[in-house]
């Protein structure tokens, strides 16, 4: 059979993988919340979600998370070739594929959002606490820089957002 | 005359840029300081500033630091075009050049330095709060990317480096 | 007067701006044409240009277009300070803040824009030979390198949508 | 047992799984010399060799070498989950997680390799002509452009060099 892309498939395929991997877009949106909420007043958690879903329909974005998340479920099974295996195994901090591929995600709302990606790779709020417990079974290695980077680019969409609705405000 | 590249001239015009702005690599090395300290517990400040200087030789670094530096002098001088001017003047949320122009510092020792930048671009510790204090008539919308970059590349080179003490010491 | 950012103003300098140093978007869309003949066999001038004005609507292409176009103009009039002035004047081969910039306009459509990028800033079709013509007193140090990448970006944008219209037609 | 990463271990590793995917050392030199012989008149595959060498040498290049690599090779085994296994194997032209990977590589000798990354992706000099051969059944996604990466950046490193060779013998 011959081969040809099918963006809705992909688009499920992330979809599903994320939450296999135990994400939900609502613990995504909360990061951009907490990222947003003291710049911009009025912000719905609603509005947040809209851009993690806006974020996440992009296929540059798509392809980061199934790529990532691909390295972390074969990592937890064991089936990559030692020593890239017991690197993303162990998140070796001077192994920084994960953050490269994140850095993709978050540059498609421009490179505004680098700041917010850093802030929450480094505190860890929400959800990404729990992605990154080393303790458990389950490895998150690429998974918690691609969550951070979610939120980081929703924030920057946001932001965007906000300044365009201001404009009409006003009258420009 | 024809035209040379003078490699020692840019050397010595970024050290004297970025001390003509007020920022010592002392105040650099700081960052980078308080950035490792909890992962590196004999960590040295003479230690931070050498990966200072090192993150400095780099031609890619200077490069990056002459060209903020320089749009940050004319903003303040009022000798960018409208509507450049403005935006770098206020130092625009939704402009990003400047942190485009930090990340290519941020990545001479690799992109594990990626969440460090953005951690202290967000909480601004040392002279970071200084630099980005826009009640003055000093516009740093560029030089306090540059000095979170500087020191962020630094702490990435200290964590390589310090990796290899360990390699050397346990006869690896 | 309080700043406040003006999104259409921003939108009308880029526009200028880029008329002011010689470009017309009809050239640029011709390179993107140049970059998408071989692969899109239906393709018109039109769709070209289409696409190189969606690349230009994007906020961040704006602020680095108008970032590098004001670094030419002073190294043109002689205003920046050496040795900075003479990097950007003589356009030096291992300054590289020029393809920095450039690769944030590349990354708007994704990274898949990076292969054609390189290519026409080597291979330099079209309008970018003018651009790039050393001779003349017009230096376009950064002009040339983000020309190139409004049709790289233009071509991923052209790649993407031809995708989902072959998918439409087959009714996936 | 308890991890602690190996960086001699990682460097074998890196120059085995390229040997062991068809490609030699003095391959990507020979792409290297093809980019950079028209600019040093008097250059040597001996050089060449050395630049390659040395930006293999570098963790970030390879940590992406390694894990760029598994991708491919799984792919060939078809152990990648749908649908990222059909992009992938298929070297999908919407996919560009290779060229992101890629570019971490050729940054650490600065951006200006971007030029001549894009450049030999585009026209497949050398051994790139082989690796981007569709037909057989090695998959090399990401391989190709690795390998052009490494030849890009190793031409970067010549170009410094050549400068500081120059500015020596000048008495600089």
């Amino acid at each position: 059979m011959s081969y040809s892309l099918d963006s809705k498939k992909i688009a499920r395929a992330t979809d599903e993988w994320l939450e296999q991997r135990g994400v939900t877009k609502a613990e995504i949106a909360e990061i951009a919340y907490f990222l947003q909420k003291d710049y911009v007043p009025d912000l719905t958690m609603e509005e947040c979600l809209q851009s993690v879903e806006a974020v996440m329909e992009k296929r540059e974005v798509q392809n980061t998370i199934l790529t990532g998340i691909q390295l972390d479920v074969l990592a937890e099974q064991g089936k990559l070739s030692s020593p890239l295996q017991e690197m993303i195994e162990n998140d070796e901090g001077l192994y920084g594929c994960d953050e490269i591929l994140a850095l993709s995600i978050v540059n498609v709302y421009g490179s505004i959002g680098l700041t917010n990606f850093g802030y929450v790779d480094k505190i860890k709020p929400g959800c990404l606490k729990r992605l990154n417990d080393k303790n458990g079974p389950t490895k998150n290695t690429f998974l918690d820089d691609i969550v951070g980077a979610i939120a980081a680019a929703a924030s920057s969409r946001i932001a965007h957002r906000k300044q365009a609705e201001k404009e009409e405000k006003n009258g420009m």
